[in-house]
């Protein structure tokens, strides 16, 4: 039998990448309920919400507002989403401890996500990047569809490491790699980390997947074999997928945390209190979040 | 990288096991007309029935019907559920191609399930699979509860090789081991694998995993890793859990595709069709199938 890792870091992604694919406004006091709940569930990191222009994330638009309100878990790094300096600093003044800033592999996915080249993009994370450094504050660096893009299919692994160089080179801290569709299988995992983790410790790369097709969990067992530890996840499954609305978007905490707790792998995460607070977030929605685990547990209860 | 095999074999039990677990009845011509697309999808094996007495499970109750007036594709091996002498009578009269015996590793399941003790089912199954064989017919053995049971929990891999040792020595073509429950990480996989592949060949075990908790496409590929080639699944992953009502049962047979075309491997079925003819049941039943790579399907032809 394999050597499995002894501690896997799991970052909360739901009230970021979650709740930024649905429709539904969610009040800010009810958000603000949710991400105290989040703080207590033993997760040290959650990306909170983002800073991009409120006119393209309207359901985020309260980021400033959720990050002065918050009760703070000490314990708990909270992040956001910061596309420029105008940005951080509204992050700044809300009192974020993480900035995160995001590209994409794919030339024509940065262009229609952030309207900009992917040369374009570089001057401008550059900055955030030197800034949010210089505030004392960690920085992980997205790349999206390092498998595949909506519009030109595969990318490779070499543009993806060329993205992942500019970043680093700019001084982020770690790398977040995006399944942004979902639709890698392990074999394109494989490929991927064989070539990532040539130029990279694993420390510093983060997988992120979404379930779209069902194989985030699978693909998250490819990447614990391939040593890394840390992966981000999303409440109850909570979001979609913007090219295909209706189908699944991030891989669950829930789910994550039974695949390793299950494997004897510790997360410091309590899955009860996930529970509690995906069927909160659920209830606000008044709809069925995609998490099976979760499905479960509620059928069970039921 | 990894070697994978070049080609994996599904089982198609969506109209036995996926059925079986659905309240709401189909009608028999609905049935026949469904079982008839599956046979055009390519897969080689389909357990179209269950020769179980009707009272247990009303939905099957046409097996004998079914069997008789769906049109044969010679390239596929129509079996169905057989519990007894008195089964397998009306099934050869169904015409059916292969016998599947059941039972269970664990002994409260087992009493729960077909109200014997393993002792007492070991001498029904033998003169079913004596007399199966007798009359040409291939021969499965279901395992099920192989990792966990809901009524006693952990279920060794010592009890499930003692089990398989009496199916196989009354002879059994091949066993199917099944994560009933949907329960199962993929250490829980590798740890009975270690044990069952001392005994028996890759080639004799087929594994059948459950959806149920999103574990199944990991446990798969694990599966895989040890050399496992065939699979249980169910179309658009029909079915449920009868200790959960409203969770997910079977691995969808689409989430399998995904998986198995997205890394190269070759099953000989044509995932379009298994689109089709999951929607086809999807209508019929009035319900959204749990498949994510269905529901991605369908949300991006909306």
């Amino acid at each position: 039998m394999r050597q499995w890792p002894d501690f896997i870091q799991i970052k909360e992604v739901g009230p970021r990448d979650g709740l930024q694919n649905e429709k539904k406004r969610v009040p800010t006091k009810d958000k603000i309920a949710w991400i105290n709940k989040l703080s207590e569930t033993g997760v040290r990191e959650i990306e909170y919400s983002s800073f991009v222009h409120p006119k393209w994330v309207p359901q985020l638009s309260d980021a400033h507002e959720v990050g002065r309100k918050i009760k703070r878990n000490p314990n708990v790094r909270y992040s956001a989403l910061v596309p420029n300096l105008k940005g951080l600093d509204l992050a700044l003044e809300a009192g974020i401890d993480g900035a995160s800033v995001f590209m994409s592999a794919s030339e024509s996915h940065n262009k229609s996500n952030i309207n900009k080249s992917i040369a374009e993009t570089y001057p401008v994370l550059e900055e955030v990047i030197r800034e949010a450094k210089a505030a004392g504050k960690h920085v992980t660096g997205y790349v999206s569809t390092v498998f595949d893009c909506p519009f030109e299919g595969k990318i490779t692994p070499e543009k993806v490491i060329e993205v992942c160089d500019h970043l680093v080179d700019a001084g982020v801290d770690d790398i977040s790699l995006g399944d942004t569709i979902g639709t890698a299988v392990p074999s394109q995992v494989e490929a991927l980390l064989d070539k990532v983790l040539d130029r990279y410790s694993s420390e510093k790369i983060i997988m992120h997947f979404h379930d779209t097709r069902g194989m985030a969990i699978a693909n998250i067992m490819t990447s614990m074999q391939y040593g890394i530890t840390r992966f981000d996840s999303s409440i109850g499954g909570l979001g979609g997928c913007p090219y295909a609305p209706g189908a699944a978007g991030n891989v669950a905490t829930n789910d994550i945390l039974y695949l390793l707790h299950g494997m004897g792998i510790k997360t410091g995460v309590d899955e009860k209190k996930i529970e509690k607070a995906a069927l909160f977030i659920q209830k606000k929605l008044g709809k069925t979040l995609p998490s099976k685990s979760l499905a479960y547990a509620v059928a069970q209860q039921s």
